[in-house]
């Protein structure tokens, strides 16, 4: 609720953009400290593969603590399920303005779907993309060597 | 204890005035670091689906580190309990006076009892609100996109 | 055996004070990271129904650092096996001098103590004294509205 | 997906150079914050009796809290399975150009390639190097007495 | 392999003098953070009934965020055993030059072998040493009232 732009909505694009056959499940929380254990009943409960944690902490000192939780939450319930969840946070003090705010939402929320589509299809999925130093939702730094 | 507002009040009458059938069960701690056990318990050994956390950390760095410490130890509960603990932390140090702390106790509380309440009828029944920049106790920022 | 003051003498004068029916037992750690095991065995393999972790952390960054890694197990604690821990820790910034670090040490371990005493009787008998800004060890702060 | 080097191919290079006989499975994810679940899904599911986890931090503070919580998490992965995962992570912030991450990278995955065989061996097979003050990926600082 | 000092060879010589009667394994990893799994495997795999475990973080930041890192893992792995582990860090910037590295190495390492033995005896050992301000590896601070 806490985040200003429908990441749900663009995850939803991405995967049906893709043409693979993925269900989706959705689990709506009031804050991002709400998520690991959201994620874990989707994954427990709801007989997901994997999930998508979406937040979009604010930019006080707080919400980075928030931020700092709820991701420690989420790696946790991973190690408790043996599932993914691929989180996608957006750091609202990234953004330039509202406009970078929301580009950078929607790079990263697509780029992020895709690799959460890749990772289901096998541990090797994503390795013919390692050491070129990509970024979701940035540019992309590239390789070395 | 810590709390300057009853908190428990706030929530007890936005969860009656909301005209569900909810009942409560209320435990009372020293301080913010017994809530994860205290909530751990009431979903456990008393029944609860749901349970809301509620605290005044103080304005030193000290209390910010216990708020810290708690705050993980609420996510940990829940992942144990696959059960939601709604947290309500009203941070001293974010009002201006003694009449702003009030309002923001009071604003959260209430705000936090009804999401509370929408959890325990469905992991969708809060996605209309998504993606509005809600937030709880204070003006909200309004959505993008 | 970090601590300057002997907190477990004061502890077990303000229990026995009380006039409540309570066995103690005592367990002495080296340092304030070893408190959360001892507590778990504590509660565990010494059947209490409670445990104190008494502790007085030193004025360094590193000592602040092990107090917070000491809490964070002490809550993982108390989850693990579903029972309080009262943590009682006397950081030595907090004083001014030694006159006033006793004193604290004196006023909130008692404190603590009776908390500890009113937990073991029900999740309701702290109730009454909610919402009032009580401070362990120092002047209460009072309580709004 | 985030490293600029193919850490990869430089501990497998070195395990392949080293002459022993270790079977490898590969496993990309999108960032740090992903290596945890797969890590433990490698020594729980694919049959590995070590994991190495290999990563590139950015530079931003942000980055440096995703490795932080990500390190958080391969010490939770190793205890919940007795396994070692070994982290090798190189912080780009480390580096003082392009050239000196590579090298820095090539030389920290190489040598931690060898710890991964040595500790494989036998729990004392380091032994011999304790005491030395040896720094992986950069000059040893040396041993005293 | 990080120390500069060969800690074990310290601890070994004072559990030999102590001539008490302890069974002594030695389990050598590259890191800080890989001392959590490997203490646990010692209490778990090699029936130890306490750990030691010995370390020299560096003095940078990051040196200082593996401690932290490792410190929790520790705490943890003790929760999980029930056991204890007596942690042994010697903080490279708590030294003013190589000597005094070593003097502090040497006698805080001396101490908390004897602190092992105390502990393995039974919990209320150390009693008698409590409350005086004891520091291991430093001049003691002395007890109050």
């Amino acid at each position: 609720m806490f985040s200003r732009v429908d990441m749900f909505k663009i995850a939803k694009k991405a995967i049906i953009d893709s043409g693979e056959k993925v269900q989706i499940e959705r689990y709506t929380v009031p804050g991002v400290k709400d998520l690991p254990v959201a994620c874990k009943r989707l994954l427990e409960e709801y007989g997901c593969d994997l999930a998508m944690a979406l937040g979009m902490p604010g930019p006080e000192e707080i919400d980075k603590q928030c931020a700092h939780e709820a991701s420690t939450g989420i790696i946790q319930a991973q190690l408790l399920t043996n599932k993914h969840i691929i989180e996608v946070f957006i750091h609202m003090s990234e953004a330039k303005d509202d406009k970078d705010l929301f580009e950078i939402t929607q790079n990263r929320t697509h780029d992020h779907a895709l690799n959460a589509i890749a990772l289901l299809k096998g541990k090797d999925e994503l390795s013919r993309k390692a050491g070129q130093g990509i970024r979701q939702g940035r540019k992309n730094v590239g390789g070395l060597g």
